[in-house]
């Protein structure tokens, strides 16, 4: 019943929903209207306000990775194939195919074309999928990317939405770091994309949010599908019965995110300490001779290395691998665990550390680098 | 940092938890291991305190659902098979076989014989499964019983340990009604029963638990898998990346059940009405002739209204349920949706009532049950 004061169905329906009798009951499997309606609201915030975000197309998950999971099996049938530009995040090949039984094929991309995949190589590897049997039923990409940190311009999310298109397969971008920008490329979410084409088929085009990173919540486990595909939406809402977030914590996420001034707040602050970390470590990196890719988003610098690795192989990037983790202490995971394919890049990430730890960090590097350059 | 005045590394760990920074970075994905020690607790208390669980063979799962998903995953590969005694749950359908690729077989029971499962015919199921190709992983049973209500007896948990060791296989326990018990029967959990053992492979037994029902909290979503084997534990915390709790709802729930006069007074409460709305739901089911099994555990009555049924067969039984939804405005679960071979029997849950709907459930009946008497 409704509390007295309160005036109207609404305020009691909101007072009744916080009770312990409307939190312990069973709730909606894919995430309450109200969530669904702060999400969007969020993620437009982050994504600059350029694109707006309609939350029965949402589906809501007790984090990204099962929202990947629920996505594939959506999408794909054990077997079949998804092309993944490369170098990507390594927790894929765990999060997809562990139980899914869907395959990942590295697309290759270059340092010397910003590691932007070109629609070259994606008909390669689509090809061979297709003289191997394999049916290829979409293009995952990250963007911001993990590892590289790399925006995807604007030309090329054309270029991915044309080759979908043109094969029918589906498009799924992660975008989990998009308001973890700080760099002076700008973030174009697909969402922007697929709205301004005209006579384009969205069903095919699919975004993976969560709160772990733009809003530092990996303890919360949110998770984001955003579908254009109803048939999806739907079928990913059923399978959320496996991967739902608690009640309390929805209701706690909508109070949080209707805080309009903390929120602003959060993510320009939030921006300020990335873009200053990200300087301060590649600058860090820079002293001893090693560059960074310049990156303009999420939480890692993509750091060639490949001067101090002796021979110019995955095995030459394993071995610098273990010297950085036993000799120095410093874990970056190797770029052969994102399928790069050119040896001796490493993803480092900057935001665990403080500035206080930077100088650390540069004399426990030394102890490798410097070895190195005396045994040459 | 430690907060002054709380002394000890223990209370700074615990003050430090609580803070943001310790709720919002991520936890362990199968649960921390405080909410393990008080669900372990918790269980011991709803089983009457005769065993004890151990932290160490627990995964914690977003709900009972993804337990027993990920516990099938982990048991069985696509395409084999769990031998089932029906009437069962009819989400089993639902939760094991959409993702897994696991069948279930089920094995017929009878009223005549309390719908207790016999060796015999687990003996039939399993020679025409393997007649059939099909390898059988494992026997599941919930216990209490969803939909009867009825609480294995101790000589069968015996005999279906017995099974699963001779024909190597695992067996499955669902006990998510162990706490919600108002009848003569006591409930014995099979992890009491293979404590009695000896040189017997506990490796095969695993309970499936949650606090949905015992403790009214299905919006938090928090299940159990706790099983003997390791192997499986450890298998089990690695897919629980995928149906992880949020870590503000873990140390709400830590809070909570360590709040012994609470738990020990919700316990004994929360008996008294089940078994309080019980007699009234079946006394007022006898007024209308119908019989209930004398159930002793879990949130429904298992109706027997086979004399309400014009032919004797399932689709009679369909034609009821029909009736009593379109014309008596009730909603309850048909025994063929349970897989039970006898038709007329029907699952009414009471839990959901208070005592004021009783003579409306009555009235409603009467428009069924008095129309079939006169056309009759």
């Amino acid at each position: 019943p409704p509390v007295a004061g309160f005036g109207g169905a609404a305020a009691g329906d909101e007072v009744r929903d916080l009770t312990i009798r409307g939190l312990a009951t069973y709730q909606p499997y894919d995430g309450i209207l109200a969530l669904k309606m702060a999400l969007a609201g969020f993620m437009r915030q982050t994504m600059h306000g350029s694109v707006s975000f309609d939350p029965s197309q949402m589906v809501i998950t007790c984090g990204a990775t099962p929202a990947m999971e629920i996505l594939s099996f959506c999408i794909a049938d054990p077997g079949n194939a998804f092309l993944v530009p490369s170098p990507y995040y390594p927790g894929w090949d765990r999060d997809i195919k562990w139980r899914t039984g869907v395959e990942l094929i590295p697309v290759p991309c270059r340092s010397t074309d910003n590691f932007n995949v070109s629609v070259t190589a994606l008909e390669i590897a689509y090809k061979q999928a297709k003289k191997r049997g394999i049916r290829v039923r979409g293009v995952l990409i990250s963007n911001p990317s993990n590892p590289t940190g790399g925006i995807v311009p604007k030309e090329i999310l054309h270029d991915l939405l044309q080759f979908a298109a043109e094969k029918n397969i589906h498009l799924i971008s992660d975008e989990i770091f998009a308001g973890s920008t700080y760099g002076s490329d700008k973030f174009v979410s697909v969402a922007d994309v697929v709205d301004e084409l005209e006579d384009f088929d969205k069903g095919r085009v699919h975004i993976i949010y969560g709160l772990s990173k733009d809003l530092s919540l990996a303890g919360f486990r949110v998770g984001v599908i955003y579908s254009y595909n109803e048939h999806i939406v739907s079928a990913a809402a059923k399978i959320a019965r496996f991967s739902s977030v608690s009640s309390p914590t929805q209701r706690l996420l909508v109070s949080m995110l209707s805080d309009q001034k903390f929120i602003s707040e959060y993510i320009k602050v939030n921006r300020e300490r990335l873009r200053k970390m990200y300087l301060l470590f590649s600058d860090a990196l820079k002293q001893l001779g090693i560059e960074c890719f310049k990156s303009s988003g999420g939480f890692y610098c993509w750091a060639d290395m490949s001067r101090y690795i002796r021979s110019y192989s995955e095995k030459g990037e394993r071995k610098l691998w273990d010297r950085l983790l036993e000799e120095a202490k410093v874990n970056v995971t190797p770029g052969s665990s994102c399928h790069c394919i050119e040896p001796g890049w490493f993803r480092c990430c900057f935001t665990t550390l403080s500035e206080e730890d930077i100088p650390v960090l540069v004399e426990r590097l030394r102890r490798v680098t410097d070895s190195f350059k005396s045994k040459r």
